[in-house]
């Protein structure tokens, strides 16, 4: 597998194994937590509680010199005492004492380290950033990643490993997008929404500040990851925009990468190492190094996780024409005009499917693409007809149907459910079925869960969702 | 109260007393259903279920020549029939009969009317438009506003009057938003938002086909209402762009009027009838219109109901200068790019409170503006210590504060919630306060409900409804 390495990194001291040892620490079956705690004011508290919420497997070793036991668990004077092997340390103690622990860890074998505690290169005194390059230095000699430090940490979700200081991440569903984030706070974000929307993770990791292990580090690991599908980013600043767009280069095509970046004053490293300065601005600067890398670009956090979800459950589009289907005819307006501005192509219906929709619709409202299925509001069959013709159409490549609940269509969702899966695999069906709570949402939460459909909240989300999925297609066609 | 009257519509065969005639139907005492029913399969069934389903305090009298009783109702063979005054009248019939119905109506003195019933002149048969004409006809000799036809209705939630196809909208809180809108789905849609939102609505209009009451009619009956602060508007076509346009200066900075307009290929009325030829194009020139004439824009439904919920529960800022608290960095970052790009200033804070919070929190972070709290994430007093020096600090004019749920923050937002109230009045404070489902819900709805302040779901979201708050400000100074 050594040639799936990015191989991109000479001379900037990156680690030949990196890959083999990120997929160690994140497959971990020994944990230890240097700077346990039973005292719930400190991080290691809550850490120990994050590994032991969930259905962990692996085995977790509280280190503390002045405890024999925490929260029930034998606990160790110091790493060098555990009578295992330690696949993933978790730090957290003060920063001052971290070189020491790393020291042990390079020491033990340690496969990766999480370096929980702050006080690094991001302090105002420049002790920190001395610190950091210490660590940095024994990490590499001794060939270990370091996520972190000032990080949150890290969730596998697939292995019920929660190794971060937020407990509640073991609630997660599993799913198959993995989140890179330079933000802790961004993550925890990202991770209430997926519990409020009802999606999953695969990876949820904190870069934090980017010890040895950056975006760039982590891509290679989960492009080969079988748990992950897409790799969503949160990114600040970006150290080496060169290196991260060569990796990106590398594994164009291969699994969806998407982008949410903000700071856009400090974009200045990449447009100081580009060298188009004809550019208008630095933000048009960083879309056209990414777009040329083939990653997808997001404005916000909930377009980041509504690009992810579509990219990780959905068949791509094998061409841009779409078909909107609504049962009112606002939110299909509405779809229309995101897809326009989108590229998408809003196309005639076959003349067998246009035959079919006007036997199944009276002629009381618009017939042709975009069609409003209103008139047919007490007839779920007719609904699921209209819907099942317009998949079957050969010409359609993706299908938008927008359902607002009213008394009087109670029932199109349950009428629907048989034709939304007969076709799920065969193209998109992106949709807003929306209705008060307690109605409908069993019957979509189902929908949802065994891939048949995806649903947003909104019409205007459900059009970029498909729009992400057809700018993914054109990343791969463009190789 | 009559100068309060449009004053704009000399020539279009509008009627002067509009204002109040739309006022009596918003607060009618007295309801006909001509074509109710007890067939669960017509709309005269569910309008009948709406209007009897919250507390609504008038007389409903249903009104089928064949029933004597529906619902456990006294229902009447005609609305001449019916022994009282009548002051709604709502009319679900096959279209041929409506204008019978609209000429008892008149005969009867009714104040108004919602017209359910389609297939005028949306329909594909010319018929369609005949029988609209005929119905507006009749309506405006006898000085009736007709809502509709092709309407879901109409709800008044602070009189309790449900007069639409959709009992859930009884469900909905009273808030002090009304919606306008040229589609029922889209209404649909807002309605079940807000009630996963947690926020309420005053009035929801759809005006459907816009027989003889247009967004330029009900505009100044909700300027005088006193249960609105705030009018959302979802637009597709404009009919009468410039009689819009001149209502909406009329009322400038009395009341926010916010508009989601869709639609971009159907904005042919307003460029037609713009003499500004050179404008790039037609969504240009409908923006530069609308921002003339003090219409505030958003790019979609949750933006409008964003901002809506911000006008309408927050004082507005009385400059630009915003402070960003975070309990995290990142979302701080997030916001500060977009009030960057909004015209806000994330400005200096003046010495004292600069002092007072380099006291509270340690130098392991940002402690200028934008303010990273992380720090001090276990002591919710310097916390609290912190947002009250900044609330307090004059040459502040509003706050954002984004914080994410971690167990070391756990207590962050009961600590504030003292300070928060005690400042509320003062400045606009919006928060995207984000936690794991359970955790935080009753803090946060709690200073919700009695606007301490206005809570988003993602950082994004909160900076983009300060925003709207201030591009108010900038209308009202324009004036």
């Amino acid at each position: 597998m050594r040639e799936e390495g990015t191989g991109v990194a000479e001379g900037e001291g990156d680690m030949p194994d990196m890959v083999e040892a990120i997929e160690a620490m994140f497959n971990a079956r020994t944990v230890a937590v240097v700077g346990a705690s039973d005292n719930e004011g400190k991080l290691g508290f809550h850490i120990l509680r994050s590994l032991t919420r969930g259905e962990y497997g692996g085995s977790v070793f509280p280190i503390n010199p002045g405890k024999r036991e925490i929260l029930g668990m034998r606990s160790y004077p110091s790493l060098m005492d555990v009578p295992d092997k330690v696949d993933l340390c978790v730090i957290s103690l003060p920063a001052r004492l971290v070189p020491g622990i790393v020291r042990s860890c390079a020491e033990k074998g340690v496969k990766g380290i999480v370096l929980i505690t702050a006080g690094f290169r991001e302090i105002e005194d420049e002790s920190g950033g001395r610190l950091q390059d210490e660590v940095m230095h024994l990490a590499r000699e001794a060939g270990m990643p370091v996520i972190g430090p000032n990080t949150f940490g890290i969730v596998n979700l697939h292995a019920s490993l929660n190794a971060s200081f937020t407990p509640q991440f073991s609630d997660i569903k599993r799913g198959s997008i993995s989140l890179l984030s330079q933000s802790g706070g961004m993550s925890h974000l990202m991770g209430f929404l997926s519990m409020r929307d009802d999606f999953g993770f695969s990876k949820i990791v904190g870069l934090g500040n980017r010890c040895n292990t950056d975006f760039a580090d982590m891509i290679p690991y989960l492009m080969r990851d079988p748990g992950t599908r897409v790799i969503a980013m949160y990114m600040e600043g970006i150290d080496k925009p060169r290196r991260l767009l060569e990796v990106a280069r590398k594994f164009r095509g291969k699994k969806p990468l998407v982008a949410y970046k903000v700071g856009l004053s400090s974009l200045s490293d990449l447009a100081s190492k580009s060298h188009t300065g004809s550019v208008a601005g630095r933000h048009e600067l960083y879309e056209v190094g990414f777009r040329q890398a083939g990653i997808l670009t997001v404005e916000s956090s909930s377009g980041l996780l509504d690009a992810a979800k579509a990219l990780s459950s959905s068949p791509l589009p094998t061409g841009y024409n779409v078909a909107v289907l609504s049962g009112q005819a606002g939110p299909g307006m509405v779809v229309c005009d995101i897809c326009e501005r989108e590229g998408l192509h809003i196309t005639s219906f076959s003349g067998e499917t246009q035959r079919r929709i006007n036997s199944l619709l009276p002629p009381l409202t618009v017939r042709t693409n975009p069609v409003d299925m209103g008139p047919a509001w007490y007839d779920s069959k007719a609904i699921a007809g209209i819907v099942d013709s317009v998949l079957a159409d050969t010409s359609i490549n993706a299908v938008l149907i927008c359902i607002m609940f009213a008394s009087a269509n109670e029932e199109s969702i349950r009428g629907l459910s048989g034709v939304l899966k007969k076709w799920s695999r065969a193209k998109p069906i992106v949709c807003c079925f929306s209705s008060p709570p307690g109605i409908w949402e069993k019957e979509v939460a189902g929908l949802v869960q065994n891939e048949t459909i995806i649903n947003y909240a909104t019409p205007e989300r459900a059009a970029k969702a498909l729009s992400a999925l057809w700018r993914y297609v054109k990343i791969r066609e463009q190789m």
